[in-house]
């Protein structure tokens, strides 16, 4: 019997969600939970990793229990989120059929990046702290250029798996709340690195250290460019939501 | 000189605002701060004290530098948020009249408190997880019993320091984003372990397991009833602004 899991995590004391051996991860974590309630061996498997540090609210991953388990979604909840930690929470479970999987299922995923424009004490950990100025109009117009199809190799880390860079963007803006300002970005698939390679880019707009005919170039005639001249870091990322095709009948 | 320092801190590693020998509190860092950067004691005085565990995004306190002091107020914002560590910081500073008093000088003061109805990972540290279903409807009706001159001695910890417990509430009301429900109450006064127990009566009260008539007789008739029946966890509450008169020119 397959099952779908809707997890949150704090990615401050993990590193990543991905298991490495003598590592705090969050899928070694969960499966060691998951050794604990049921006694058996049971792999997790993620939509996707998250890299040292970055958050998720919306994290799926998906697992299968022997046929004979006598483990219900309650006590499957229940024994979890008793025995994986504090930060981490399995926020609900649902029974999805035999080909659905949290990976290969998903048509498009959504992260936010929280950006805080001054120091602060209470989201030293859930947003990058910038002390410029930051001109929001010119970041919020940059934001624009990114919908549609592209080339992020200027804007992702090298990577012998994929063999493309390209990424349909549907939604890319900025929000303001006071002196937080929350970039929203969904698309079809993100290439590593590419959120916060973004991120730091737009800000470096902000600041009036980049031109967005500079960014703009970068998007349409990608370079091998040093992606790390854009970097942010990863406290203010959160990998907010996965979509499934409705017949899953997932969240 | 008198300057008026506007605060915020992550109240989860401090025993609370006041000083206390051998304890990590917030007066005690800011005044090991001033003592570091100025050379001198430098004694800082809050708009009142805050439990441990309780946060801030709008602590004020006042602090008198010697006449010969070469320290500009972009130097004092530097130097402190330089040497005061990761979870306190000094938003702003201003030179306030000799006769403004942190305490005494305040006539108002708004908390905000953070109810999660579900488990939390993120948020564990700034808002009260509460599992069980909550009618919201009744909360906010109890919310607005409150607004007025009450006395709170069911709702307050005994003192002898104060002589009564009355307070006019001019603002209590909930407001609910997604699954987040805040609290959000402004008086000219607090007594001590007030918000915290009032807190705890609105969610017993949102829990079904106190009635609103029940509520309203403990404010109308106050009883010497343990307060420990209604508690709060320290992690939701936040010292949210203190008002002071305009003649001040302050935030």
């Amino acid at each position: 019997m397959r099952y779908a899991l809707l997890i949150e995590y704090d990615g401050k004391d993990f590193s990543g969600w991905q298991f490495q051996p003598g590592l705090r991860t969050v899928q070694g974590v969960l499966e060691a939970s998951f050794r604990q309630i049921s006694g058996s061996e049971i792999s997790i498997y993620g939509s996707g990793r998250t890299d040292t540090g970055v958050h998720a609210s919306g994290m799926i991953a998906h697992a299968d229990l022997p046929d004979d388990s006598v483990l219900t979604i309650a006590k499957m909840l229940e024994g979890l989120n008793a025995t994986s930690g504090y930060d981490v929470v399995v926020k609900d479970i649902c029974a999805v059929p035999d080909d659905f999987h949290a990976r290969f299922s998903a048509v498009s995923r959504e992260y936010r990046y929280t950006v805080i424009n001054r120091r602060s004490a209470i989201e030293r950990n859930t947003a990058w702290q910038v002390l410029s100025e930051l001109d929001t109009v010119a970041m919020e117009n940059a934001a624009h250029l990114l919908i549609g199809n592209h080339d992020f190799t200027s804007f992702s880390k090298r990577s012998e798996d994929v063999n493309h860079y390209r990424s349909i963007i549907e939604v890319a803006e900025w929000s303001f709340e006071g002196d937080r300002l929350i970039f929203r970005i969904k698309a079809n698939r993100f290439v590593r690195g590419m959120v916060r390679a973004l991120v730091g880019a737009l800000v470096s707009i902000g600041k009036g250290k980049l031109m967005s005919e500079e960014f703009s170039e970068l998007l349409n005639s990608p370079t091998e460019l040093d992606r790390a001249r854009f970097i942010s870091p990863p406290e203010g990322l959160n990998l907010w939501r996965i979509e499934y095709p409705p017949e899953f009948g997932l969240w």
